[in-house]
């Protein structure tokens, strides 16, 4: 089953990024071309009946996974980046962190206006970064089909701030 | 042919980023997703007869394409990024920039001794970073098998500073 596989390949490094926090590490998977092939198409299945026109991927770590999934449902791949890095026009959206804010962008001819968008990213964690992502999205005039993560931290309830823009939230292992 | 449809999709934006640079984007192509397999393919095919046990990306871009080339060579994909973002134990390299220097690093499990890696970026332009990524393969006493980008901006003179690494030294778009 795939989320024994993933749950039994991630690697927990206490105390990243700071003291008191278990990070997930998910370069073990990425070692594995098996379990990563595996991981794309897992991905892929639960996000079969929903109309998807884009799949748009975090950076970075939603880049590893991303395009290989926008390859399987053969549709584009969108980059959303931290600020300053997309040399095109942007539009921008900034969030809150525990300490300051951090803002990401999206070009501004990356997304049609009623394209349906499949937002995605290795982990989701308080969700802060997805809502930004999400509101890019809506900024562009397109709309959230849903979201696909390898790994949900559910006791940080990221899901409840997901639902105002889509109820079709995925994940292949939850902790 | 493959050079051809890479150089009409990629989009030129000028002065980024900053006054004189012409920034080569790549988010064209990766809206275009039968591009995007052919250009993983054509990639894997100029590796044909490389022995390659590691395909390595160099954050962020080298995520777009590099885990897609280590799923085509069934091999794993290793994540080279920029300091403080990996949550284990790493080695790091340092490398000049214009103005002031940057850090790469590697997990330090990340390479096993005399893995031959193939070391892989969007693209290749002074090759500064890819010099740096290069220090992190021989720091793990593994390798470089080879070098792929999609773009290589030869009039930069990347090429040179490889070679002391590996000949094999592929793009599949040169200007």
């Amino acid at each position: 089953m795939i989320e024994s596989k993933i749950k039994s390949t991630v690697r927990d490094v206490p105390d990243f990024p700071k003291q008191g926090i278990t990070f997930k590490d998910i370069t073990p998977i990425l070692k594995d071309p098996a379990l990563c092939q595996e991981i794309t198409a897992a991905l892929a299945g639960r996000l079969k009946g929903l109309d998807i026109d884009v799949v748009a991927g975090i950076e970075s770590r939603g880049f590893l996974f991303g395009p290989a999934l926008a390859q399987l449902l053969n549709v584009p791949f969108v980059p959303i980046r931290k600020a300053g890095k997309l040399p095109y026009k942007t539009v921008q959206q900034s969030y809150d962190l525990e300490y300051g804010t951090a803002t990401i962008e999206v070009h501004e001819d990356a997304l049609l206006k009623g394209q349906h968008v499949l937002i995605h990213d290795d982990l989701l964690a308080t969700g802060g970064t997805v809502v930004a992502a999400s509101e890019l999205v809506k900024q562009l005039g397109a709309e959230v089909a849903g979201y696909s993560f390898i790994i949900a931290l559910e006791f940080l309830n990221g899901k409840a701030r997901l639902t105002p823009y889509s109820d079709n939230i995925f994940s292949l292992a939850a902790y």
